[in-house]
C-alpha cells in the first residue's frame, strides 16, 4: 500500500481524527503524539510513504498546535497529495541533514514531556529522539492509547462489511475448486485470485493448512499434495478500499471421521459462545473466556493454543485483542476477530473465524458463510 | 519475502555470520546485538517471519554465548526450518506471556550491558526492553555497526551480479517498447514484468518519471502519457535469489533538444567520475564529492538534490551511504550505487545508476548497459 489510501475519506475527516487523537493523548496525560509510517499515519492523514526506509517520517501530534509532518524533502511533493495533508504543516529535511534536531525542537515542552510514539516506529529514530532530548520520555501508542483506532466510526463499518462481503465471497466460490490432489499453493493461489476478483488490492494472506498441516496455526501454505479424507483449515484476508478481511473456515475433502465431525463442532460452539457474549461494557477477555470455556469442558483445552481474537480496521491485526487479561470493556464500533481453533498435533486443525462487530446490545458478524462442516472435492 | 531465504547458504554460512557479528559488536564495545526481523534477521539467519506484527521476535547474540532466536510459539516451527536454525537455540512464548523478561534474562550483563539493536526493531519492543532492563543501553544498529554486512563475500558478489546482469536484461528490452502514447504505470507494469522474467522474486521499485516527474527524483509513477520529446527517468530494482538489483537510465522518446543532451552527458559524466573515485581506502564521501563536484562546476550544483548513492545487498538500501559527512573508508567487497542526477523543476530529470563493487584496485561496476542517451519510441 503506497501513496494515498484509496478510503472515501476528506480532509475535514482527517483533521477531525488528527485532533481527537490530540485530544486522546491529553486526556492520557501525554504531551502528544509521535506517528511513524504505517497504519495510524494513513488513519491519521491518508499519507503512506513510498516505502519504509531509515529517512525520518514522524508525525508530531501536539494538543493546541497545528500537526506536523516531518519529511524527508524528496517524499514531500508526494506527502502533500495525501488527503489529510491539508490538515499538515509540512517540515521537510534534506540527505545530510540531521531530522533529529528539528524534530526534537517540535517537542520541547515544559515540564519535559511524554510522548506516544508508534508500536512499529523504528528503533533507531527511538534513540535518535531519546538522545536528542534526554529528559523526555515515550510510550508505546499500543500501550498509551490501545484503543486510539479501535472504535469505527459508520463510514469505517461500511467499509469493513464491504471487506468482510468479499471475503464471504471468496469462500463461497473457493468450496467449488477441487481440493484432493492439488497442492495447498495452489489453492492459496485461487485464494488470492478470488480476493483481488472480488475488490481486494492487497492480499495479507491465504493460509490452507491440509491434514497435519493444520496443527500448526501459523502454517501459511505449503507444496504438501491435498488428500481425500484431509481436513483443510483456510484462513484468508486482506484489504479492500484500505480497510481488511479476515475470515478461516475448516473444510474437510470428502466425508469425514466421527472425530473430525465432533471437533468442527466443537469448535463452531466455541465460536458461537465467543460471539455470544459480545456486548458493550463485556471486558475482551470474557470474549476469550467464553469460547475457552467450551473447549476446555470438552477436554480439548491443551489444544487451543492461541488467543481468540484481534482487532481489524486499516490492518488486519490490531487492537483489541480477546485474550486473558485484557480488561478493556468493549464498546459500539469496536471490530475485531473471533476465532478460537483446536489443533491436534501431526493429525488436524480447526479454526473459525468470523470478524465481529460490537452493536449497542450485542455483536453483529461482517462475516456470514455456514459455520457446518463444508464438505469439498 | 517470507519463509527461508532462497539463497544458497548453509548453515555453516550464517553460523560463521553468527561468529562473526558477535565479534564485530565485541569490538564495538557493545554486550551483544539484538537483531529483529528484516534483512539483518535473513543475513544472520535465513530466517524471515511470515510477516512483522507486535509479537516479539528477537534474535539475541552475546559473544561467547550461544545464539539464541526469541520467537512467538505459533511460529516457531517455521523458525525451525530456516538455513541457519541448526545454529540456533530456539526460546519460544505464549500469547499471553510477557516475552520481554525472558529476554531480559537472556540480556543480563555485569557490568550493566550495551546492545546494537537493529534500525527497524519496533519501539515497542525497544521501550519494553528498557522497561524491564533499566540500567541497560542500546545503540542503533547503523550507528554501532554500520557496517555489519556492508563487506560481501564472493558467493554474495555473485549473487548480487547476477541480480544485476538481470536488471541490465530487464534495460534492454524496455528500451524495445514504445513510450510515447502510453502511460507511465504502463511502461512500470512491463518493467515489473521483465524483472521476474529475469529471475527477479521481488520488485521493489519501478519508477517511470517522463517529463516534469523526472524532476522529482522520488515520483514512483503516475498515469502520465508519456509524450514525444520528454526525458523518462527508469529507476528500477528488486530481489533476486535474495539479493538486490537498482539501476537507472535516463531515456529520450524521439530526438532530444541540445539542453537535454548537455544535462544528460553532465551527470554521466558526474558517474563516471564517482565511479573513478572508488577505490580501497578512499572515504565514502569522496565518491559523493568527485559526482557532486563535476555537476556544481557546470553550474547546476543546486539541481543535484539528494546523496549519491547507497549500499546494497540483501536489501536494495542499506549502508554504506555515498554522502558528505560519511568518512567510512570503501573496503574491497562493499557493494552500493553511484547515481548522480540532475533535477530541473518543472521540465525534467536525468539520472544514471550503476551498482558498484569495490575490488582490491578500484571499482567494478555489476551494470554494465550503455550510459549513453538512448532514444525511445
Amino acid at each position: 500500500m503506497t501513496g494515498t489510501a484509496p478510503a472515501p475519506f476528506t480532509a475535514d475527516d482527517y483533521r477531525a481524527r488528527m485532533e481527537r487523537a490530540a485530544r486522546a493523548a491529553a486526556d492520557a496525560g501525554l504531551t502528544g503524539l509521535l506517528v511513524a509510517p504505517g497504519p495510524d499515519l494513513v488513519w491519521l492523514t491518508g499519507y503512506a510513504p513510498p516505502a519504509e526506509t531509515e529517512r525520518l517520517t514522524l508525525l508530531v501530534l501536539v494538543p493546541g498546535r497545528d500537526p506536523v509532518l516531518v519529511v524527508p524533502a524528496l517524499e514531500a511533493p508526494d506527502a502533500a497529495k495525501a488527503s489529510g495533508a491539508p490538515g499538515l504543516t509540512l517540515r521537510d529535511w534534506t540527505d545530510g541533514k540531521d531530522p533529529y534536531a528539528a524534530t526534537a525542537a517540535l517537542l520541547e515542552a515544559e515540564p519535559l514531556g511524554r510522548f506516544g510514539i508508534s508500536d512499529n516506529a523504528w528503533a533507531l529514530h527511538l534513540l535518535a529522539l531519546q538522545r536528542a532530548l534526554p529528559g523526555t520520555s515515550y510510550a508505546a501508542l499500543s500501550d498509551a492509547l490501545p484503543m486510539l483506532r479501535a472504535v469505527k466510526d459508520a463510514a469505517e463499518l461500511e467499509l469493513l462489511a464491504a471487506a468482510g462481503a468479499a471475503a464471504d465471497a471468496t469462500f463461497e466460490e473457493i468450496r467449488k475448486v477441487p481440493f484432493g490432489g492439488r497442492r495447498e499453493s495452489e489453492v492459496a493461489a485461487d485464494l488470492a485470485d478470488l480476493l483481488r476478483r472480488f475488490g481486494h488490492s492487497q492480499v495479507d494472506f491465504t493460509i490452507v493448512a491440509s491434514g497435519p498441516n493444520g496443527a500448526n496455526p501459523h502454517h501459511e501454505v505449503g507444496d504438501r499434495l491435498i488428500e481425500r479424507g484431509d481436513m483443510v483449515v483456510l484462513d484468508f484476508g486482506g484489504l479492500k478500499d484500505g480497510y481488511g478481511s479476515d475470515t478461516s473456515r475448516t473444510v474437510h475433502v470428502g466425508e469425514p471421521i466421527d472425530e473430525e465431525r465432533r471437533v468442527h463442532d466443537l469448535v463452531r460452539a466455541a465460536q458461537q459462545a465467543g460471539f455470544s457474549a459480545v456486548r458493550p461494557g463485556v471486558a475482551c477477555q470474557e470474549v476469550d473466556r467464553a469460547a475457552r470455556a467450551v473447549i476446555a469442558d470438552a477436554g480439548y483445552g491443551e489444544y487451543f493454543i492461541h488467543r481468540t481474537g484481534h482487532g481489524i480496521g486499516v490492518t488486519t491485526h490490531e487492537p483489541p485483542y480477546m485474550i486473558e487479561g485484557e480488561e478493556q470493556p468493549l464498546v459500539p464500533g469496536m471490530c475485531f476477530s473471533v476465532e478460537p481453533g483446536v489443533y491436534l498435533p501431526g493429525r488436524f486443525g480447526v479454526r473459525i473465524e468470523d470478524i465481529v462487530t460490537v452493536t449497542e446490545d450485542g455483536g453483529r458478524r461482517l462475516n456470514d458463510t455456514t459455520r457446518e462442516l463444508v464438505i469439498v472435492d
